[in-house]
């Protein structure tokens, strides 16, 4: 009988929570949207990390995938020497999810790893998503040995859980991810009393917003918002000329969109004749759209909050203090401290906070309750 | 007839917008309060910089005299060789205020340059106070060359003068300068519609601020504040105990001070019964009071901002969102944007912005109008 047959079936020749904050920081170098965040670290029979990788977002490449790009960039270029990195059967890809099992915009994960023969797979969280899912099982039916995180490393598999709480949860209502644009004074006004608003934040800050906005696959505003301030809502570049990729412009009220509404221009636009957020949103599920950006007015942005349907938050605060005027964010029906909605500053990506011109930016995301993650890590 | 006798007055062996854009570098490392930002460079006659000071906050050296010290420790130390360095009637002073000439917490730096010797001094800024201005025609009447940076280097003097342009004016006006204290929610409220608001920042942040409170002469609270929340007032560390120095608790308005209040604690403190900034600033001034620090609540802090009487924040922002209670800041009688009371970011002493436990902590100060820095020129 060998000797492997007295270890338990997790022994590994690695610390697997030091490699799985090594593939969580990775992860966290991607952006919050239409996917979760994902980091990968492929680890040799003698414990070297010989690769990183991490998912950047829609369209781009898988954080495995990357991981093996990266491997084979490496081997290629010389800067990586795997000549005594024993064979591909005795490496271990550490992974914060599950394996996808599903041909979208890039291949399935499950198929790159067992074309790489990477004999050993640990994955932090469960992917249960109808449309990836299966991964692990697949994996495990070729042959790969496949460990789920949740009992050899608990702690990683909980903050993988985390860092993805609220994209799991969109995906688990059968809702796009969202992002709320906030632009603002330091105290919290988005105009004055006289209704003037343009412009509280800087040009930069304005970039900032569009190369945000150029990530989601819908922009949503208010019917009110369309009315007053006639916006393009464009994504540019910050020479003024059109990002590669103009999300849908989504209107939602029931104040009819006037015929020569800017936003009309390419007819890349829908109208919801709802302010219920839940309705919306179900809508843009309804013709795939994974991830919409909440652009404003204020009732907008409050009946999102107010439904607990913001999973992101960038704040552009511009250096003013106006005392009056129009508030970004109305009455959620909280009125004691305790019940107030909680996030934390979010590192992801571009970090949490940063100077933008004349303004800060500051990144945020819903934190996560406790009960949010052992939901999570049941599931 | 010398060589030199042909060359401008003005004539030194660097460039002086360089070299002072170092000093201000420097002077930008203190912390603004009693006293104004102030850094000083040394440089030899080969035009080496051989030392750099800066002023550290109210008791501390000046920054002549910080750069005279650390020029002696190098040389001490060996760090620093000046056995080729020309004699001092060589070297040349550069700094971003007109020395001082008056004896406070230390000694006056016109005495501290004549006894180092150094035979030239260039100041970006006239001090029009009246305790400390006299250095530069006291230092040419003892055979020192002083140089008025104005008109040799116009951009350095102009930054000079906005860097501190608070602070000239809150002189000017004979009131202390002023730092107010703000901890919000991303929406700007200071509690709930209940009225609960402890805690809305976290631990670190109540420490930060208290580390600021330090700083300070004197702290203002209006008298509704003590009578609702009976503050201490005291400045703490972060283990709890009390720091060397408690600044003097100043309660204003027209509610008595309940005599079993917190703050009354070791009688270090003084009811003003008004509710005008502008009085309180002039009762304080009138103790010798040079740096007071706003804390609150709202109706105070208003009452400053509306009068324009805020010569710094710190603002603490919790990553929570309430939708209703009371905000920061009430009406300050500003009804369009172009109105608005205008600061900047300042990364003066701790920096602009950081995360703070988790908050953010943001410092600011306000714009300069050109017209503010143009009457600062010409005094």
């Amino acid at each position: 009988m060998s000797r492997s047959g007295d270890q338990p079936v997790g022994a590994l020749p690695f610390d697997v929570e030091d490699v799985g904050a090594r593939a969580l920081a990775a992860a966290r170098l991607g952006v919050r949207g239409a996917n979760p965040l994902v980091g990968a670290v492929i680890v040799d029979a003698a414990g070297r990390r010989i690769a990183v990788g991490h998912h950047r977002g829609a369209g781009t490449p898988h954080a495995e995938a990357d991981a093996l790009a990266n491997l084979r960039a490496d081997v290629e270029s010389g800067r990586l020497d795997i000549t005594d990195a024993n064979p591909p059967g005795a490496w271990t890809m550490v992974v914060t999810l599950e394996p996808c099992h599903h041909t979208g915009r890039t291949g399935p994960c499950s198929h790159a790893i067992r074309d790489a023969g990477i004999g050993t797979v640990v994955y932090a969280v469960a992917d249960s998503t109808d449309t990836a899912s299966g991964g692990a099982a697949w994996l495990a039916a070729q042959g790969h040995r496949v460990i789920a995180g949740s009992a050899l490393a608990p702690e990683w598999s909980r903050a993988a859980a985390q860092l993805n709480h609220r994209w799991f949860s969109a995906r688990a209502a059968g809702r796009p991810f969202t992002t709320l644009h906030l632009a603002q004074t330091l105290d919290g006004r988005i105009a004055a009393a006289d209704g003037t608003s343009q412009w509280i934040t800087s040009t930069a800050s304005r970039h900032h917003s569009h190369r945000v906005r150029a990530r989601a696959e819908a922009i949503i505003v208010g019917s009110g918002t369309v009315a007053a301030d006639n916006p393009r809502l464009t994504a540019r570049l910050p020479d003024g000329s059109a990002a590669p990729r103009t999300p849908l412009r989504v209107v939602m009220g029931h104040r009819d969109v006037p015929e020569g509404a800017a936003l009309v221009g390419d007819g890349h636009y829908r109208h919801v004749r709802s302010r219920d957020p839940r309705a919306v949103l179900a809508e843009l599920a309804s013709v795939g759209i994974d991830h919409a950006m909440i652009e404003g007015g204020a009732s907008i942005a409050t009946a999102f909050l107010r439904e607990d349907l913001v999973d992101e938050i960038w704040l552009y605060q511009a250096p003013l203090v106006l005392g009056s005027g129009r508030g970004a964010v109305g009455d959620l029906g909280i009125d004691t401290l305790s019940a107030a909605r909680r996030f934390e500053y979010d590192d992801v990506g571009d970090g949490a906070l940063a100077r933008c011109g004349d303004d800060v930016v500051l990144h945020l995301t819903p934190r996560a309750a406790d009960h949010d993650t052992d939901t999570l890590m049941r599931r």
